[in-house]
């Protein structure tokens, strides 16, 4: 079989750096066009990319030329996208306009109603609004996006504990610098200090769970019946998003209960290349997870819990720009190979 | 009016130094004594203090000669106690039993039923205790105590919001270094990183809240009718701890009522030396506080509080070894003179 | 005496804030205009300072409203300039010809042949300049210059050792983040990094000690027959700049020589308010000076010494926004002062 | 051919997880055995490794069980030595008697006349040592070290530079916490600061880099003529030492022809499993290079250079732990198993 030829828009920052690196030895994607700024385009990827995801850059795709966000320059059959929100609503319409099945992490249109937002562990069936989304919009091709990085975390530890009645959720995070892009944070901000404000990060996480949660009945998603309340916090981490989270549940689980449903959780996804191993890793010990110990487990894109205590009170992490975004992306773009949509 | 004298237990670590800055120039207050281990004992408190508070160690008390931690080696009305809680127990009684007034940062007699564990600003009537104390124990002096440094921060902005019926409190926690002891934590494990726990942290928040909201009777105090439910994590931070709070009440207020309730508190001691001109600080800025530009406000001893949201969600931060140990230690003893005890 | 009127332009920035810091109770001067660009002008100093040198931003400067950078605006004899050096060449000219002295920190004139770049400690003499700056210019007023911080710290430490025929310094600085402004650095590029590179910060070093350690004859500054030869590197501090020296001097005194030269080094300024006590101290632990330990000697403008070695090899440490550039700045003026400048 | 056993001694330290990680998928060696204190022996490794080098475990070693450090305990040909210092003397001294190859990167056998110091890029003549030694001491096995890893970023970098008849050296090292330890130093030493000291560094590199770079004549090594004086400071950086160099040389070279000497570096290893392709990696960016973004390069195994500046100054690079501990032994290693020793 050939690869599919995939394009990543953005391909320059820092989720379009992860993007290559999860993409350039991906079994069944083959990166076929790196998408930037007018001011990158025309030259080699290796050349303006500025490389700082920490590995070196493959030397595969440091030569491609890198061209401009342009559905004519591209030759894919899917595209990865890591623009800038604002910008995300004409780009992304326009490459879906064109035919191109458009894998989204910008917000822009998280929360359009025929658009799936979706996490294939937590609501694989909302990819059904595809269809819907198609005869809409009268697209050859469509938008699927994936939830915020803090989002994410959250949702697949949540996911395990609906059978238990989830009701509500306090959710305090603490969030890595990388989240803000390279340029996004002064060092004179964070240095030392704890910053209590991302914006819009709250609201993100309080409206998109309940879409992610909503039922979908073959037409339309039904918002939750949840209750989201999230207090977000800048720490000095690099990468890895941290998060302590309260979970109000109807059968009042005990703290053993809700570990075995984190041990036992398997969405059967483990067949698509970027699914880890275990999509939730439980730490026993008392001090665990942690973001530099645990980001990178499951290359990346597990997500780790651990205290788990009366409450029910228990600590998340994930890596932000993996699990949290170009992971996230690619690992929908598998499910949608999967089921036929690519 | 000569100032009282005063001494310090243990005074070479990292609260013991916070309790010489606060004391040395104090106006109601003279350091007679500086004690420490036997190994620090017979020299000067210059040579022996590794002194690492920032400012420089004030000439008066550098040429001091430190005294092992005995009662016999001191001349003093009231002692500060920054002994380990191990050692505090019988530290702490031996200096009582031979007259002292001890004001204990140590946690070894905060929940015994005949001690007050107080904040003056909170619960400065159960500093009534000591008579009941004294009678029991048959001491001729006394022990006072302050909460842990983390459940302080809290319980102030907590008080004002008893008005409005509270019933229960979420708390996550992200504290400094420096409230581990110079020792405490080593940089590879904090470094670049968060620790999602605290030894027995989370009990003293759940536990010592109770005592402090107590309705103290006359003879004993009831523990309040709270649930509170803590998740501490350490991030790296220097000094200051910051707390994402919820609180649950009865009235159900609105951010504006509780933001109003913030900025009347007071609870009428700025005539004590060391009480802010605000206990309470309220930022309105959505960035604040933080804990490098907020925790020297008010010498260290105001609480600074802010994006308050419905939930009542809000963020709260106070400088650990000032406004939660140290400075709490000498507030109560300023209370205490105040109140005739000295 | 009523105080001398002082304005500070470029107010609201990091060493605009340090300026304000120094000056609010200073004993000479008195400020009266803080300046900075068209978006602060007209509303309150407290209102767009953004104040983040820690400590409370002065009650009595917060109320004064904010001036544009015109000498029209300003009633001061003397203006302190925190501006960009881009900025600094036309604004500087157009104080000093309306007639004011101007205390700059700006590198824009520093290497000019009829304008000081001086240090008290170091070459007080040079102010001498002045005379033939205003013949040659014909303006009303004059500029001083300071040098760069990094070279302040190094010319301190450095003139003691003229003695010893000071022949060649090799230098490596490990430069703290506040150097670069608060907007200066990105969080993703300093922390748990090291950057070895700062535009122009080499040169300067180079260049600048040549002119500070010449001989002025009474008309020109002669170039010291020195070598400097410099490495700088951007670490993750705060504040306080570390350097690692080594000196080559001709009669190669032993390190015993050479601390005590560090400790009797007295340049006989005490009398200048805002000349610390020891404006080198010498540290002889092992391990000092260290910059979170050290920068606010003297309150920030001693510069600490220690780790005096064979080859002759030392460390010198101080505070980049304080020794390094506000509180130089004032140290000038006070000089001029006292000499009849002012 | 079937592969080589190994053993490692010291295996649950930082270096001896860098040991594990570099080993388990070697294509010449397969560990055998992993040796600890009594504490850790009879139990799995990855119950007692406390494993904290960022990626996972490997599973096939998580279940060895650990023995304790007994040339009794091990089945194995060569054993790696991570081992504290003051306990290697003995430790290593009994494996080598009981017929083991040990490659050591313990200080304690660095500077023993008939002992290898050897890094294979520089000086592998060296290992002739070998053959002195098993004369000398009538062991049945040898030990052979590496240097100290600040001098190992040095001496691969210099060793290019021989050809322009290197004279001098000044170094001012950036070195990494990692460097000391999991528990070598606390985070309130550290963090937001720099420390000026690193017991015993600055000896090591001034004089291991005189034997590195020494003539062996088949009989002894000579000392090398050369003058280096270091000056170390750790910095807050989590892996990878920076190194500002100042070298002198008798032809004086230019930046040009310096960097040229690096780029055409070639000692002939790259058929050595663990010989990065370029041992010397140049950087023509003005701002690397980096430990954050650089010290993985080539697995950890590559020294890169950059600012190479008249003087010859320049800033070099490398892991601690790989290029400068457990990767140094394991190349060590693999030039004996070439060279027939093993």
């Amino acid at each position: 079989m050939s690869k599919i030829k995939v394009g990543i828009l953005g391909a320059t920052g820092n989720v379009g750096q992860r993007f290559v690196q999860i993409l350039h030895n991906h079994p069944w994607f083959e990166i076929s066009a790196l998408a930037a700024s007018e001011r990158s385009a025309g030259k080699a990827y290796g050349e303006v990319a500025n490389w700082k995801v920490g590995t070196e850059i493959p030397d595969s795709v440091a030569d491609l030329e890198v061209v401009t966000i342009d559905p004519k320059k591209i030759d894919a059959d899917i595209v990865f996208s890591a623009v800038p929100s604002d910008f995300a609503k004409t780009v992304e319409e326009s490459f879906a306009r064109e035919g191109f099945v458009v894998s989204s992490n910008a917000s822009a249109f998280r929360m359009e109603k025929d658009i799936p937002l979706a996490i294939p562990e937590v609501n694989p069936d909302h990819l059904g609004l595809i269809d819907i989304q198609k005869k809409n919009r009268k697209w050859d091709g469509c938008i699927v996006t994936n939830p915020n990085c803090s989002t994410i975390m959250m949702a697949v530890t949540l996911k395990p504990l609906l059978q238990f009645g989830l009701e509500s959720v306090n959710i305090a995070t603490m969030q890595a610098i990388s989240g803000a892009g390279y340029n996004g944070i002064y060092a004179m901000s964070i240095y030392e200090n704890v910053v209590p404000y991302i914006g819009n990060e709250e609201e993100k996480i309080q409206t998109e769970s309940l879409k992610i949660f909503g039922h979908f009945d073959g037409s339309v998603v039904k918002n939750a019946d949840l209750k989201i309340s999230a207090s977000c916090h800048r720490v000095p981490v690099i990468d890895g998003h941290t998060e302590a989270i309260w979970a109000t549940m109807k059968s009042n689980p005990k703290p053993e209960e809700v570990r075995e449903a984190f041990l036992k959780f398997d969405p059967g996804l483990s067949h698509l290349p970027t699914e880890p191993k275990h999509p939730i890793i439980v730490r026993d010990e008392p001090d665990r997870p942690q973001p530099r110990l645990d980001r990178d487990m499951g290359k990346g894109m597990s997500v780790s819990v651990g205290r788990i205590r009366e409450g029910i009170r228990y600590v998340a992490l994930g890596h932000n720009t993996i699990r949290g975004a170009a992971g996230a992306s690619v690992l929908n773009a598998e499910l949608l190979k999967e089921k036929g949509y690519l």
